[in-house]
């Protein structure tokens, strides 16, 4: 069952400088998180952009929504900043049908010890192989269709809309 | 959508005993991994033993298998050693019907930095939501229904009989 | 030999902050470094303050040095923001005899995982207890007097003036 | 200040064989803690051995002892098990004059996350640029006269014989 993995930044890829002490992008962990978990999943991985969630523009999710269309797979995970993670999934679920499509992010870059990157990893790899098509946000260790999900911003939790 | 996780031990949670060197159980990270991945999943979590697989008998399994079938949840995650977890997958699969169940486990301790339990956790419980019923293991990011899975003894990873 | 550790901030403590993804200080941890260092060494920890060195005014070395002079200890541990640690060693050195004080801080904060601070902590803690009196930055398993020492801002390594 | 550090092996480098879920030694992790610890100090690394120091014979310790003698540097480190590291320490102490000679370890290996090791190292490597010759053990934060010093078989910690 192959999957693409589309990276587009966020949290869960930052890291720290530490010569001026901000937080910046430089390579996806993505390929270091699937060897930490002992992922044999049949993967493959495209950067299309490293950037803060905050700063994803319209064509930015142009980009991601047509990156989904064209490519091979049927099953795509993307990692995304958690901030807007519920508009790039809405883009998605509105324009694309027959692929399941999962977004997970990270509230801590993985490389700080204390992330739920690679459990956020794990699950969203697993709700790729195994939910029907649709477009889907997994965090928190469970899953949320496109059109009934917001980050909660006093928790940092995702939630259902009602 | 309640889960219930039963703890039998294995690898996941094994300790490293600082005053003789060698490898010991205390209690589940369960929570704590629950915690790092910022889990809202509706778990309810059980230790039922605390072994290594090696040592499991016929009689722990068929504690295990009583639990299952007891419990009140019809998505149950079990965390096992992964040497005979596809043993303990034979027993439930052939016991259980209408509930989904997944097996996982860890080739390295939580607690010793290098280990795939977050995201096989991350992974089992997104597969117990997503899957139909059935008894499975999760491991490698993959899963495998009960009656084709057996771990590669000289990789460490699983594979399907077939 | 009983030792005053003075915490002041600096990179060391810095923490991140999943809310709103900027870094910040909470509690100090270095009672959690001393255990995970299984320290055994007689220290009063005191937290003067909890800033970036970036933002230390002259009022705020006053402080420390008015705390490292009236401190019963004459053994003296400072964690310090590192891009002004060699200013509060001036202002400590051309204050204060017959103390050794010794300075110390981290490149990276010592949660994210791959921080020097520990490593900083062990040998600023054996630099107070062995060099005689005196004022030094303990900085990449070095130390140096505080007339003579400078942080290169292109590397982020301490090294001496001349 | 040229530091020679001598490997020997100990709980310090030892690793978990994931396959067979043994603990083993494979290569020494010296330059990879050194580089943690942003080191500057000038050192040469020596594995001269790869073993439990309750393995060790008395023609270890002579081996030891005479690579000590033989080092074009006064200021040595070695890494050992803790188990006994006093008996090494005394065949040191009383063979070699004029050399610093500093013995450390830990008591969780440094792959394990919870490991002493970054802080003793720190500390081995102040201890040995600071005191005067003469042979130590450096634990805990401290160091103690080989003469002077046993590890406690109960609390884990080093301390001295009256």
């Amino acid at each position: 069952m192959a999957i693409r993995i589309v990276v587009t930044g966020g949290t869960f890829d930052k890291e720290y400088n530490e010569l001026d002490g901000r937080l910046l992008f430089k390579d996806t962990h993505l390929p270091e998180m699937l060897a930490l978990g002992r992922s044999k999943v049949d993967v493959s991985i495209k950067t299309l952009m490293m950037i803060d969630s905050l700063d994803m523009t319209d064509g930015d999710r142009k980009r991601i929504v047509d990156h989904c269309l064209r490519a091979p797979e049927n099953r795509i995970v993307i990692t995304h900043g958690t901030d807007t993670m519920e508009v790039t999934a809405r883009s998605l679920g509105s324009s694309i049908t027959g692929k399941t499509i999962v977004l997970t992010g990270a509230m801590v870059p993985y490389k700080f010890g204390s992330s739920d990157g690679l459990f956020n990893l794990g699950s969203a790899l697993a709700f790729v192989q195994a939910l029907p098509p649709g477009v889907y946000i997994a965090m928190n260790g469970r899953y949320f269709p496109w059109n009934n999900v917001k980050k909660n911003r006093k928790t940092g939790r995702f939630e259902e809309l009602r």
